[in-house]
């Protein structure tokens, strides 16, 4: 029996998971917050109940102690020789990652030279990793990237028609995001469904703050809907998704903003925030929009009418779908938006039962049993992935 | 019987076709080059002869004055009298022109006010329209606009999802292009199909050396895929159509180019032109794939893809479609584009015949009988329809 932490480590904080494996039982977990600043905040659950301190954590190295230091006081584990493996979501793994690895010198190198590709989330990644090598030095670890299940795209689908020299030279070209999360859906899809995912047409909608679309053949990625970065796509919470890039310039123009400003704005100001007008949160767009106010209407119509076209467009790319999976906070909660995202389907195939909808955050049907289309609802687990990653690759290398 | 001039004019030249209305039979039709530079050409078929003349013409003014004077010279009319309209392309017509409209000097200016939207494109056409003013100050004129027929989209389907004063203030949406081109093929499918166009959901692909889609029910565009300006959507062939809007300072980054000169390689230098590595044009990429060239492969399997990513995006939205039509000089002439963007849509209802398809430039039905979905190839006329929408205009007027 192994224990392994997934840890999430971003600039300023460090979320974490404690797993029993291969039983996939979650022991703890949690999150430091406001790392480097004053008043940092620590939560943990433990025996039923969240713990919260406010300290001062002056670095991820001082978070990492203390959070080990709290899995024993509180009897979470008895010693720290438990744990066998700490698994590391890494944002960017570019071409150089098609799968986790092992973290070695080398890895941690090529992390280190993609992170060109994500200048906010890759060095906070390394930071994370570094915490955990000098707090546990003889302990395993593993890079598990955002990236690398999309890298099985085909050219003409990450390929962008930009000149070639661009891909060639600057790395520029389609990657996709939520990649662990789109695995683990379309793995527990092809579990729920009995059949063997080397057969199946999925197409995995991860809507959440962030939101992206994937295509998976036969258990591959073919096609997914972000981009070079996470803003493409579809409309999300406070990204733009998709524009017309001659609107750059355009702005620019018009605001006197220069071009990295601008596409500031179309991460932070933009999407369901924008088109609303007051939140980018989709459960107070929902409640505005059933109290009759217009713009909080126009934004569910923008937000799901973009999501049933990739639907369409990804259907397309696989002459039809096997089953269509909603995931992360909006598709495991949301029957308004999973409605109106499958309205207008049956044309493919899609027969879905809106009494079966009413359904949150658990593992549901929610198709009519005579549906071609199956449409099933999955929680999502990157922690798990991560987990199941890091034992694979931990034992591999023992 | 009405005789009706229709006009496309650019920065340095003036296409021109003299139509018999309401036969639709083209008088004659030409082309003026090279205005306002030395050794200007111009082009006139007569008496099924093309006549080419190289002198020095100074302006469009100047370009007029010849092309009327050669009509009766010529003895292709009799008098300048039997003029009864002339019926102008415009670009933009912004949100201000939902339909072709009789020009009156509130109607310039309006179309002056939306130049700044195709800052290209209006004031040459502007420049057309004066000139025939001076030349033929009591013949009635018609202003046919590129993005009218695309004014019937939803708000949720041309609204970006940036901040909206963006929209308020500036004009920031979808406007679509080929409208006149959507629009003529959606009529004429109506008739082939003899359906009333009411009933019909339509996917229109515009293929040429720029390229839109278009979904079209019930007569209206609800959606298109090029965007503020004609570089958004699919693959052209020098122009990028999507990318993740993030791109843009990362090339600027990277190549030293400000954002006007990024946007300008993502017209003139991206596209087919750049993944093929060696030509804009489809048929010499068609022949170099066969040959073997894997660039060149790539490039059609690019362009095809996002098309026919773009028909099932298109077919979500309407719940399905009743034809697909190809149009425009690759859409009607390559039997090869026309394969690859249909191969695997027989989940929608989508059955084609490989030997039908074996068709170049003329109407014709492609689809097996029994497909539900119909698949047409309709050669556009833009001429036409600016004849049409002149003559209805102008004999409102009198």
């Amino acid at each position: 029996m192994a224990k392994i932490i997934a840890i999430n480590a971003g600039s300023s904080s460090l979320k974490f998971q404690l797993l029993n494996m291969p039983e996939e039982t979650i022991l703890t977990k949690g999150l430091v917050e406001r790392i480097g600043l004053n008043h940092s905040i620590f939560t943990i659950e433990a025996n039923g109940e969240k713990i919260k301190e406010t300290l001062d954590i002056g670095d991820h190295e001082v978070a990492v102690k203390i959070l080990l230091d709290k899995l024993t006081s509180l009897g979470i584990i008895e010693s720290l020789d438990e744990i066998e493996g700490i698994g590391h979501r890494v944002v960017h793994g570019g071409e150089k990652f098609n799968d986790s690895v092992l973290i070695t010198d080398e890895v941690l190198k090529g992390i280190e030279e993609v992170s060109e590709l994500a200048p906010l989330h890759n060095p906070a990644n390394i930071v994370g990793i570094k915490a955990f090598k000098a707090a546990l030095p003889h302990v395993e670890s593993v890079a598990v990237f955002d990236t690398a299940f999309h890298q099985t795209m085909p050219e003409s689908s990450f390929l962008y028609s930009l000149p070639y020299e661009y891909y060639e030279k600057f790395g520029i070209r389609k990657y996709g995001f939520h990649g662990t999360s789109h695995k683990y859906v379309s793995e527990r899809a092809a579990e729920l469904l009995d059949r063997p995912i080397e057969q199946l047409r999925l197409l995995s909608c991860h809507l959440g703050n962030g939101a992206s679309i994937a295509a998976i053949k036969g258990g591959e990625s073919i096609d997914t809907s972000m981009g070079f970065t996470p803003l493409a796509g579809v409309t999300m919470g406070t990204r733009s998704g998709n524009i017309d890039p001659a609107l750059i310039p355009f702005i620019m123009n018009k605001t006197g903003h220069d071009a990295s400003e601008v596409i500031n704005i179309l991460n932070k100001k933009s999407g369901l925030l924008a088109v609303s007008g007051f939140s980018s949160d989709l459960r107070d767009i929902e409640s505005e929009a059933e109290a009759g106010n217009e713009r909080a209407e126009l934004a569910l119509e923008v937000f799901t009418s973009r999501i049933h076209k990739y639907i369409g467009s990804y259907a397309a790319q696989m002459n039809g779908v096997d089953a269509i999976i909603f995931t992360a906070g909006i598709g495991e909660n949301s029957d308004v938006i999973r409605e109106r995202v499958l309205k207008g389907l049956e044309f493919m195939g899609v027969y879905w039962d809106p009494s079966l909808n009413k359904v949150r955050g658990k593992e549901a049907f929610i198709n009519y049993p005579h549906s071609p289309v199956k449409v099933i609802i999955i929680p999502t687990n990157e922690e798990v992935m991560i987990a199941r990653d890091t034992v694979r690759l931990a034992q591999e290398q023992s």
